[in-house]
Formats: C-alpha cells, sequence, structure tokens
C-alpha cells in the first residue's frame, strides 16, 4: 500500500469516528430512532471525500484540524441527506447505497424523509454552534456557512437535482450536462474546498483559485463516477451497475465515448493541480488525493 | 372588523409581499422550476404566525423590522418545508393544504421533496447572509439561528414528527402527547418568539420568560388545532377535516374531551399573558394575537 493510500484511510478513519461522536445513544425511544436513522447513513463507509477535502484545504490555509472539524462533519451530513433523499421511491428508487440497504428500505419511507431532513438541520446546528464558541473567528465561520448554504440550496446542488430530474429521458447536450453535473455534483466539492480555505483564513484572491480547482475535481469525480458506472461492477461500487441507463440518464460516456470522457478527466485533474502548486504549504496530500479520486476504479 | 385583526392582516399581508421578494423570477428553466415549486407553498396563504412572532418579539426588546426580517422569513420558509413534507404520500399523504392542492399534487413527489429541502436551505442561506452583513450584531444573529437550528431539527419540530408517527395507532397517554406536541408544533413557535427577542437585544433572564410563553402558546395552539381538526369544516380549515382520526392520531379532545381540552388551552393562554405583562414595552398586539390564534375558529 502506498503512503498516501494509508494516510488516506487513516484520515477517513479518523473522520469516521468524529462523525460517530455527534450521536450519543439514548434511552428515549423518540430521540434513539431519529439517531439510529441519522447514525445509520452518515457512518455507512464512505470516502469521506468532501470532509477530507475542507480539513485539508484548512490546513493548507493555516488552520488547525480542531478548528475545521465540526465544519468537515457538517458538509458530511449535507453530503449524506442528498443521498438519502436521492434513493427514495419518488427520486432515484435506489435499494444500494456504499453497499448497504438504503435508508428508506430499513426505516420506511416516512423516516427515511426525516432523517434526510434532520441531518440537514444538523449540519447547520454544529457550524452555528461552532461560530458562537469562538467569537474572534465568528466571521471565518459564517462565511464558510454561507458558501455551503449557497452551494447546498436551489442555486447549488438542490439545483443540480431538478435539473437532472427534468433532463431524465431527454436528448440533452455536453453543455446542458456540465450544468447539470456542475451543479448536482461540483457545487458541494467546491464548497468542501472553500469552506476548509475560509476557516484556515484564505484571502479573496486564493479563494477564487480554491474555486476554481473546487469546480475541476468536481467536474472530473462526477465524470469518473459516470464511467464507472457502466465500467465498474456493482460489487465493486457498492449500489447497483448500470443505474444511470436504467433511470435514462445522459451521461458523458453515453455522449462522448469513455476514451474522450477519460481525457477530459485528465484535463481538469492536471488544471487543478496546476493551480494547487501556486499555493505555498505542502500540497501533496491534495494532489495525490486528486489524482486518486479521479483515477480510482471505484 | 377589530382594530387587531386590521393591524394583523397588514402585518400577515406586509409580510406576503417580503415572502414573495425572495423568489425573483427567472428565464433559466431549472431555477424557474424549484423556485416555482418553494414559491407555491411559500406563498400559499397562511396566518404567517411564525414570522409574526418573530418580528413582534423583536420589536419587543427594541429592535427593528429591518433587524428580523430576513429571520421572520426563514422561519416561515422551515414551517413550510415541514408541511411540504408532512403532505407527503410516505408521511400524512394529504391532497389539501391551505386550501390548495400539496405540492406533490401539483408538482410531483420528487421535486416536493427537492422544493422542501431547498426551502430548509435557503432559510440557513438568508440567516447566515443576515449575519455576515451587520457585523456589530453579528453575535446575536448566529444565536438566534442556532436557537431556530435547535428547535428545528431532531431534539426539536423534527423529533416530534418521528414521535407522532410512532405513536399513529399506539395507545398513548396525555403525558406521550405532550411530548409529541411540544416538539411537533411547539418547538419552532418557541423558536419564533425566542429568535426575535435574542435579536432584539434580550438578556438571558428575559429570554427564559420568552421561552415559557413560547411553550404555552406553542401547545394551546396544537390542542386548538386538534378540536377544530374534529369541529370545524375542510371549508374553514383548508385542510380535510377529521385527517387526524384518519391517520389513527390521539389528540387532546380525543383523550380529554373538547371541554377540558379548551380549560387547558384557556390556563396555558392566561399563563403566558401573565409573564408577557411582565415586559415593559407595548404589548397589547401580542396579548391580543395569543387570544387570537388559541381562541380562533379555524
Amino acid at each position: 500500500m502506498t503512503q498516501f493510500l494509508k494516510q488516506f484511510e487513516l484520515k477517513a478513519e479518523q473522520m469516521d469516528a468524529y462523525l460517530n461522536g455527534y450521536f450519543i445513544r439514548s434511552d428515549n425511544k423518540f430521540i434513539e430512532k431519529i439517531n439510529k436513522a441519522m447514525r445509520y447513513s452518515l457512518t455507512a463507509s464512505g470516502k469521506r471525500l468532501r470532509p477530507l477535502l475542507l480539513m485539508e484545504f484548512c490546513r493548507l490555509f493555516g488552520g488547525t484540524e480542531e478548528d475545521a472539524v465540526d465544519f468537515a462533519a457538517s458538509i458530511e451530513m449535507i453530503h449524506t441527506y442528498s443521498l438519502i433523499h436521492d434513493d427514495l421511491p419518488a427520486m432515484d428508487n435506489d435499494d444500494l447505497r456504499r453497499g448497504k440497504p438504503t435508508n428508506h428500505i430499513i426505516f420506511g419511507e416516512a423516516t427515511a424523509i426525516l432523517a434526510g431532513d434532520a441531518l440537514l438541520n444538523y449540519a447547520y446546528e454544529n457550524m452555528l454552534s461552532k461560530a458562537l464558541q469562538d467569537p474572534a473567528k465568528m466571521q471565518r465561520y459564517v462565511h464558510a456557512a454561507k458558501v455551503i448554504a449557497e452551494k447546498s440550496g436551489c442555486r447549488g446542488m438542490i439545483l443540480g437535482q431538478v435539473a437532472d430530474i427534468m433532463c431524465e429521458g431527454e436528448p440533452i447536450g455536453v453543455e446542458t450536462l456540465d450544468y447539470v453535473n456542475l451543479h448536482k455534483t461540483g457545487d458541494l466539492i467546491k464548497a468542501a474546498m472553500m469552506a476548509g480555505a475560509i476557516i484556515g483564513g484564505a484571502g479573496k484572491e486564493a479563494l477564487g483559485k480554491v474555486e476554481t480547482i473546487g469546480l475541476n475535481i468536481g467536474m472530473a469525480f462526477q465524470i469518473v463516477d459516470d464511467i464507472l458506472d457502466i465500467e465498474s461492477t456493482a460489487a465493486a461500487m457498492g449500489k447497483p451497475r448500470g443505474s444511470d441507463l436504467r433511470n435514462d440518464k445522459t451521461t458523458y460516456p453515453m455522449l462522448l465515448g469513455s476514451d474522450v470522457s477519460k481525457k477530459i478527466v485528465k484535463e481538469r485533474v492536471d488544471h487543478a493541480i496546476s493551480i494547487l502548486n501556486e499555493f505555498e504549504g505542502d500540497t501533496s496530500f491534495l494532489e495525490a488525493l486528486f489524482k486518486y479520486l479521479c483515477y480510482r476504479d471505484k
């Protein structure tokens, strides 16, 4: 195992431990019910991409793990809520996610809807708590939380989800597909990097660069996902293979073929890394992470 | 029409105008789609109880309308998202709300789920924007937003929704019913009053009193709703009558009868008003509002 993979695994495990800490077991059966449903999806093994990006960008600009961890957990909560709702029968109707039955399969649709709502809300609760605890850095935290809110909402990720639904079964071109991916996947990845950078103390110019990095990695990441949906196996992905085809969704490999799609991925990753290397400080883990995420096989 | 009703109507209309202002029409068909679904439920005629309470408590402690309006709109967005999700087929499965077809009847389930998510998220986006715009009062805004988050989430309103679902068809007593109502309805009403008071500049002791007022009015308001669900007509309520019975939900009038339930309402309203009158400043509109809300016939 390479040095990077060891580090990555360790950091993801540390994040899992943090995430577990947000749900203390309760004797109250109502609290335990919603806790259990939230915990089930949040602690299902994931790549922890968004929280790790947030932590690493915070570190790059001089912040500590302690500064960033509540926001890192919060962005994973937002990502997880979106997955729970995406999987619902009225949405993508998926039974399997991260190798486990989806939330509504285990807890029923009503609880799954509420668990998603609760994770979204709890994310903001944790971000606001952190801001209140640290008056000297309150402005940074509020700014970071606002960027996350913008990129998660009706001009960000949710806009992408809506566009995605509207494009199902429609003949769309690369421009519209870019629009969908930019918002549906790109915005939250962008938000993770930007929020980390803001908490760490990045200035306006640096933040613009981080946004460009986020855009390129977010887009590349989604194209890789689409390629894997066709090429990989259900066992490796932890979710049913070919779900895009089944849901009548247009993807990059469908429009441009796998080879051209892979070329676009490489261009975007190279561009992101070239900007990343303009920053002082140790960017080696981030560079390796970008490559790992975009050249992965599952 | 009494002086109070005129004032109330005027304030609710003013709030409607504010709420409309949060959704600029867009030429982008994806943006317009999610805007339309969010706007549809948010601007359906409602009592605007929570935003008006927030505004009035802010005023009572020395704040201005300008200080409070973004938070007032945000709490109505949170209330509205919870209604959209509550009405879904997997939840209460209601076709009618505020006299209009429910969101999923008009826009389909997938868009209704996303419109709810988007309203919840947009609420936080607006609160965070306001906090950033006013550095001198940032601490107050962050505190107010945190109270709203706590009372909306998995220890507040959503906990109440979960408990409500778990109690369907179960034989429960007054204690459990109180628990459900306290969270499902009481917490957000409490949050509206407390957030307004915090923004206006209320101190810790005053805030404790506001919380007690909120608890009592919130509980009374829910009991009145339950009584009306049995006694009123569908036309007056804007939603199907007897939906609690149909959904196999236990309510106060079922457990204690209408007369005892009305007596409890009166006790809670009297208690709330007695605390309200401990504050200096003009509390006459709030007192009239409490009475109107709890002695209403629709």
